[in-house]
């Protein structure tokens, strides 16, 4: 199986666990596919093809691919940031795709590049400006007080993956 | 998009997600939606449209939807206690819908609203009689002992949300 | 419902919410099923039909249904080592059944027998030649470093079942 092959095999069985859909159109989504395979190879993860990484593990966590933006954005806007994954009634063709705004925080994308805009070139070739570094993260233990799910993150995820609470829903487990 | 669209929404991709899914019958499901919605409106969460909320998030949370006993009662009825979640071959007709027995525990009924039938009216509104507060409710870490999932709630759930093993395949974790 | 029914609607459930599928031929299935339903009498767990396992939990968790290389296989090989789970593409008849090799690692398959051969006859009826006691399991608490889903296993998942990462983006988490 090629790399492409595995990316669409993982997409496809994290899709209907998700209760969501890959795009129907073949050219677009291998061309995602395509993006997810490269940038595992370049950072070691499949950030999202659609977001340029940091190459830093713990300021891209956020956007590797499912990025945690995803289920909320196919919920409310019928497809995920790319358009890779997408609502049902989307991948039935019943409701157009749209363009979906960015979910994923100014903070988030100003301590990945120092800059609230995207950069047009890589961080690491930018000076540094006393932006975050990973050791600044805090990750907690959470737990969803509807359903009980535990995880641990820098900060619950938008949607709970058991019972799909929303964020609120969510509290910190202090040990 | 409207509440009630939402709430199908959620209900549709967690239906996709348990492996069941919603009653076929778009007019009862539409009832029961709206009941969902109005409760969280009401309440603050989505509490079952069948059943009677106390208005204490701790006594309700084993009846936000999908409620604790959505799992066991789909795999052994059929269905949901509302018939929100149907078991595919009801889904498809195949087998009737029948009528399912109350599963939620009598002690958590009676905690709730001070009596173990349920109530004609708000519990609010009843005399007070030295039923559990809230803050009597001992939560703990369970995890699966098959597949290790781990969960922070006052009981283990009936199925496991990951592995599907029974309630008896959780053990307390003590850290 | 009978025990069989009982199994092969777990297994159904197990794998729409895991994205995988059911073996479609129905008389080899139903032997599966059958194997599963004889090994929960005889262990107390579904131990895996095409293994045979030590009847020491601690020893056999690893191969209760669905067991731990389940989901690489069917991701790998097109179906997991019974092939009661199959790969979407294997279901409808694109890809044929193949023969998948055995994932469990030797060092378990030893533990569990004192031997790295699978026995013909149960453990028990062997001599005891200093293999590991189930007190020597260490089990620990570990996270996704990509989804923060947390479980208390041995060692880490192949596959995170919330977001798919694989089992190297599994940390320890130290409380």
């Amino acid at each position: 199986m090629t790399p492409l092959e595995k990316a669409r095999q993982r997409a496809e069985i994290d899709a209907r666990t998700n209760g969501c859909h890959l795009n129907p159109d073949i050219s677009f989504l291998n061309d995602l596919l395509d993006g997810l395979v490269r940038n595992e190879e370049r950072y070691g993860y499949p950030s999202c093809p659609c977001r340029l990484a940091s190459g830093k593990f713990e300021f891209d966590r956020d956007i590797i691919c499912p990025c945690d933006y995803r289920d909320p954005d196919v919920a409310e806007h019928g497809a995920c940031y790319c358009g890779l994954y997408v609502r049902k009634d989307v991948f039935e063709g019943k409701t157009p795709l749209q363009p979906v705004p960015e979910r994923r925080p100014p903070e988030k994308i100003e301590r990945a590049y120092g800059t609230t805009a995207a950069p047009v070139e890589r961080s690491v070739e930018k000076p540094d400006t006393g932006r975050k570094e990973p050791s600044d993260l805090k990750m907690r233990i959470y737990y969803c007080k509807q359903c009980g799910y535990v995880c641990y993150r820098e900060e619950p995820p938008y949607i709970c993956p058991i019972c799909k609470a929303k964020r609120e829903m969510f509290a910190e487990l202090t040990i």
